[in-house]
C-alpha cells in the first residue's frame, strides 16, 4: 500500500494512493498514520480490505498539499557515509561499522514543501536517503529476518545538510543536520510487503533539472537490514521512527571548487524506484 | 512554581508543589505539563492564582511515582564539553563555539527510575546537568535577553553516556548517547522565575553514597543565555524542548585506571540548587 498524509501542515489527514492512482480517504477509519497505527496488524488489515473492496471514498487531490507520509515520528536515526561510492567522493574511509547520527522529528516537512537555506549558510547540500520507517518495537535484535520484520515500510527522504555547521562548527554533525526544513520526507510510505528488495532501489536527484545523484541502494556499505540490527543495539527502535540510512555519490561538497551548494532560487527533485518523487523550492530563511 | 508529573509511565497526571511541600493536583486545570502548557501564559497564571488560593486538591504523594516533568518533548539538544573543569579533565581542548549533540526524547525517564546497562557496555558513565527547558519558539535570536525569555524553566538532568559506544564506535557521540532510559529528568520543572541565576547553580552527583561531582553553573564555558542564543541559530527551539548545557568534573572518564564506570546495583544520586534530587538503581538491559 501506499500510505500518505494531505492537507495542511499540522492538520494532514491520511490517505492511501490506490493501484489505479486514485486517492482515497483514510480518515473514516484511522485517526492518522502513525506509530500506532503501523504497529496495529488489525488496522492495516481493515485498510487493506476496504482499500480492495473499493468501498474508501475518493479524495479530490487538485490544489492539495502532501504532508510527510508518518505523524508524530518519535526520532530520526541518520546513518553516515552508507554508500561506497559516496565514501570515495568525501575522501573518508569505508566505516567499519555504522556512523549513527540523528535529526530532530520537527525538522520534517511534505515531500514539496520550501526548504529554507539557514541564515548565513554558505554550504548547504543535497542528499538523496532511502528512509526506512520502523514499525515494531526493535531492540537487541539478533537477525536480519528480526530486522526486516520490524521495517513497516520505506519512503524517500532528503537529508539536507549544512556542510560548514556540519563539519567546520567545532564537532558532532547534528549541528549542521537540524536546521528547519531540513528533512522533506514522502510523498508516501510503501509498505514493506511492496519492497520485495530494498537493496536493489534505484535513488535519483537534481538540481535546476540536471541530475546530480544516481545511485543505488546495491552500493550501501551496511544495508538495510545490517542497519537496523545494529542501531537496535544503541538504542530502543519504535513504531513511527525512521532511519536515513546515507545518501549515494554526487553530493555538492563531493565536487570540484566552486562547489555547487544551493541556494534560494534553487529547485531540487528526487525519487527513489517505487517510492515516488519530491520537488522542493529553496528559498531563504 | 515547582510543575510535575506524577503517576505509572505513559499515564502520569500534572501536579504542582507547593510552598509548605505539599503535592496538588493539576489534572482539573490543565491536560499535561507539555510544550502547549509553557507557551500559553494564560494558563501558567491560571495554575499559579490557583496555588495561591489555595483551593489545588491535594495528592496524596505516599507510593507515587515521578515522572519525567515535562510530556510531549520534542528535541534534546545537548552541550558538549561546556564546563572548563570537564574540558580539562577529558584532554579536550577549551571549545571555541558550542559543541551540539542530539538525544532522543524516548530516552527520557523519571528522575528515580532505573537506568538500564546496555548489553555489551563496560563504560557507561554519569553526567549531571542543568536542564533548559523551551517555553516560546526561538529562532535566530540575537540578545541574551530574548534567549533567556524563551525559557520556561530549569530542570535536573542526568545525562547517562556509554563512552566507548560514544568515542570508540566509528564516530559520533549519539551513538553513545541514546540508550533506553539515558536520561533521566526532574523531579521538578521550577519556572524560571524562581531560577534568578542560572549561573549560580550547585550541581551534585553521588555514586553509591560517594560524592563525584560537586561543580557549579558558574564554570560553563557558555552559559545559558549564550547557549539558548547560539543554538537557535542552527536549528529552530520549540516550547517542550530540552537542551541538557553539559556536566562539571568528576566523570568516570575522567578519573584513572582503572575508571569507575556504572555497573548494575550501583545507586546514582543527582542534585541541583532548588531544582530537587535524582536517585537512580542501575540494572542490566
Amino acid at each position: 500500500m501506499k500510505l500518505l498524509r494531505v492537507g495542511t501542515v499540522g492538520a494532514e489527514r491520511p490517505a492511501l494512493l490506490d493501484e489505479t492512482g486514485v486517492l482515497r480517504d483514510l480518515s473514516g477509519l484511522v485517526p492518522d498514520i502513525d506509530g500506532a497505527l503501523l504497529a496495529d496488524d488489525g488496522k492495516l488489515a481493515r485498510i487493506r480490505a476496504a482499500a480492495a473492496s473499493g468501498e474508501l471514498p475518493e479524495l479530490d487531490a487538485a490544489g492539495l498539499r502532501t504532508g510527510p507520509p508518518v505523524g508524530r515520528i518519535g526520532k530520526i536515526v541518520c546513518i553516515g557515509l552508507n554508500y561506497h561510492d559516496h565514501a570515495r567522493e568525501t575522501g573518508a574511509a569505508t566505516p567499519e561499522e555504522p556512523i549513527i547520527f540523528m535529526k530532530a522529528p520537527d525538522t520534517v516537512v511534505g515531500p514539496d514543501d520550501t526548504v529554507l537555506v539557514p541564515r548565513g549558510s554558505v554550504k548547504t547540500d543535497w542528499e538523496v536517503e532511502l528512509a526506512v520507517v520502523i514499525g515494531r518495537t526493535a531492540r537487541y535484535l539478533e537477525s536480519d529476518e528480526q530486522a526486516l520484520a520490524a521495517v513497516a515500510g520505506y519512503a524517500v527522504a532528503h537529508d539536507v545538510s549544512e556542510r560548514a555547521f556540519q563539519i567546520e562548527r567545532g564537532g558532532q554533525w547534528d549541528k549542521g543536520k537540524n536546521c528547519e526544513t531540513f528533512n522533506p520526507l514522502g510523498p508516501w510510505l510503501v509498505t514493506a510487503d511492496e519492497v520485495p528488495d530494498p537493496q536493489a532501489l534505484g535513488l535519483r536527484l537534481w538540481v535546476n533539472g540536471e541530475l546530480k545523484q544516481d545511485g543505488t541502494t546495491a552500493e550501501q556499505i551496511f544495508p538495510v537490514a545490517e542497519v537496523v540490527r545494529y542501531v537496535s543495539h544503541f538504542m530502543t527502535l519504535y513504531p513511527g521512527d525512521v532511519i536515513n540510512t546515507g545518501t549515494p555519490a554526487g553530493v555538492a561538497m563531493g565536487r570540484p571548487e566552486p562547489k555547487p551548494y544551493l541556494r534560494a532560487g534553487d529547485v531540487v527533485e528526487l525519487e527513489i524506484d517505487g517510492l515516488g518523487r519530491q520537488r522542493q523550492e529553496l528559498k531563504d530563511a
